[in-house]
């Protein structure tokens, strides 16, 4: 049994083509390669938390792979949320624990971003304006850097619940290689960039659909649970596609949960991120559609990324 | 964080008071104490496997408890299958690995058992003939183990596919305290035995209505996914009293699931074990009556079981 912790992970996760191989668990899911369950999930409240497993498996694969992630309640740093978790590689034929990576939540925050950077791939317009945050936490953070090896956009403008969190947000992305604007207006995000990612745990609508200009891609990333929402549902009844990670989950959590609740777009409207990877549909066709894609986390990519450092450990 | 591999748990073990543990948890779950969400799980053909997570917390602890429980086709011993599994403790407040255990699916056999002996507690004739199990695997003997503590008798009857593996049985159990009769017919543990024990991964009954006589207790512990059935449906038709583990988990599994879905029994009728432990409903009240106690294993035993042993282990 191979056991990794933080530190040994973050020195595996350079030598991975991440992008490519969260895009193939995506391509596998929507070809119905992959075997995953809906999430099972424990939720807290008083103090609250979340604890979400994800699991399953590629059909033909000599292993299963069970992640736990978990967010509670900062009580030291209030606003800010404890992330922890793992992942535990299991043997296909025997049940036998191969892997236990011990690596806090890190890889959910990896291939989450990595995700985030495919969306934008194949749905952003040509030409990107600006990069658009909604949120400043540390997903924030990953989203800009995994964005640089698909835009060329060197201009971001982050939106921010306070001047605090922004500052702290700047400072830390010096020498990013980013030119950003800090703004606690969600207009002037939605105004100026025409690709958005929006990263927070709300559970009320931050953008609207009078703010969203043609030609915008929005990437939302935030709501992981059927409580949570970022976007009016009226944006995605506005837009001309709309682009769950996994129809199956974001028919009863994410963005598309809601407008779906609401009969705002219709089930046979949504496109899966894998089937535009894959080729058997079309991503972005014209720079002036509006787009729009849930990522609500899926399991196959805790099975690639997890995959991926587990072969890359043993080489 | 405490990790414990099956040898230390194994040593641990004899220092718990089993019964009482796991009865304070099915108290818990029928007292709505606990939270426990539905089983989460994966099912694979070919080779055919099965892995179950069961999750969840008693409110008010300090922890949460995820256990992986897992048995695969054997590909060297044909008939029998390879268990695995490991149990994780999690600091509820913070998400953090408190402990593992890398019990190889050991807890899981044993805190089955215990409920098998809580069962027949409750719910098993005063005076027993004899102890009938149908099934000679590991649960087999493990039940007789734990029923010691609960039932004077020490004649058993055991039930089992062929001869070679009911030889095997009594060879083990040489030294248990038991007088063992083996039989390839099922009627003839029916006939004499009136505390009877299912232990097999069956998907067709096997013992049937005709063959129970009055006075008759059966534990069915084998049938944890809805595929699988021990027991014929018109057994719980007939029985006085039929107790579940955990009506909701029930519903979809075990015998339970199997009588409701061809309408034999209402859901109204159904006790639940912990309603039994905590005095809030009747047990056995003459020894005329059959009773049925479905056992689908539940993730409160996994908690109370995964508990003591960490408690255990830090004194």
């Amino acid at each position: 049994m191979k056991i990794l912790n933080l530190e040994q992970i973050k020195n595996i996760l350079p030598d991975i083509d991440l992008i490519q191989v969260i895009e193939n668990g995506f391509a596998a899911l929507s070809q119905k390669r992959a075997v995953v369950p809906p999430v099972a999930e424990l939720l807290f409240k008083d103090p609250p938390g979340e604890v979400h497993i994800k699991y399953g498996y590629i059909i033909g694969d000599d292993l299963y792979v069970i992640k736990i992630a978990s967010g509670f309640y900062n009580s030291k740093e209030p606003g800010t949320s404890l992330n922890n978790g793992l992942m535990l590689l299991f043997n296909r034929k025997t049940g036998q624990v191969e892997s236990i990576f011990f690596d806090e939540g890190y890889l959910t925050n990896i291939r989450t971003a990595a995700a985030g950077a495919i969306a934008a791939k194949y749905l952003a317009p040509e030409k990107i304006t600006c990069i658009g945050i909604i949120g400043a936490g540390i997903q924030a953070r990953l989203q800009l850097e995994y964005l640089k090896s698909v835009v060329k956009s060197r201009d971001a403008v982050v939106w921010g619940l306070n001047e605090k969190e922004l500052e702290n947000f700047k400072n830390d992305m010096t020498g990013s290689g980013f030119n950003i604007k800090t703004t606690l207006d969600t207009g002037e995000v939605a105004e100026s960039c025409n690709l958005i990612v929006t990263v927070t745990p709300s559970r009320k609508p931050l953008l609207h659909s009078e703010q969203i200009k043609k030609g915008t891609h929005i990437t939302a990333v935030g709501s992981d649970i059927p409580e949570k929402q970022e976007l009016d549902s009226k944006i995605l009844q506005k837009a001309d596609m709309v682009v769950a990670d996994s129809i199956d989950q974001c028919l009863v959590r994410g963005e598309i949960s809601h407008a779906l609740r609401n009969n705002l777009i219709k089930k046979e409207k949504l496109i899966e991120l894998g089937e535009i990877i894959s080729g058997s549909k079309k991503g972005r066709t014209s720079d002036d559609e509006i787009t729009v894609a849930d990522l609500t986390g899926v399991a196959v990519q805790d099975i690639q990324i997890s995959k991926a450092v587990y072969k890359s450990s043993k080489s």
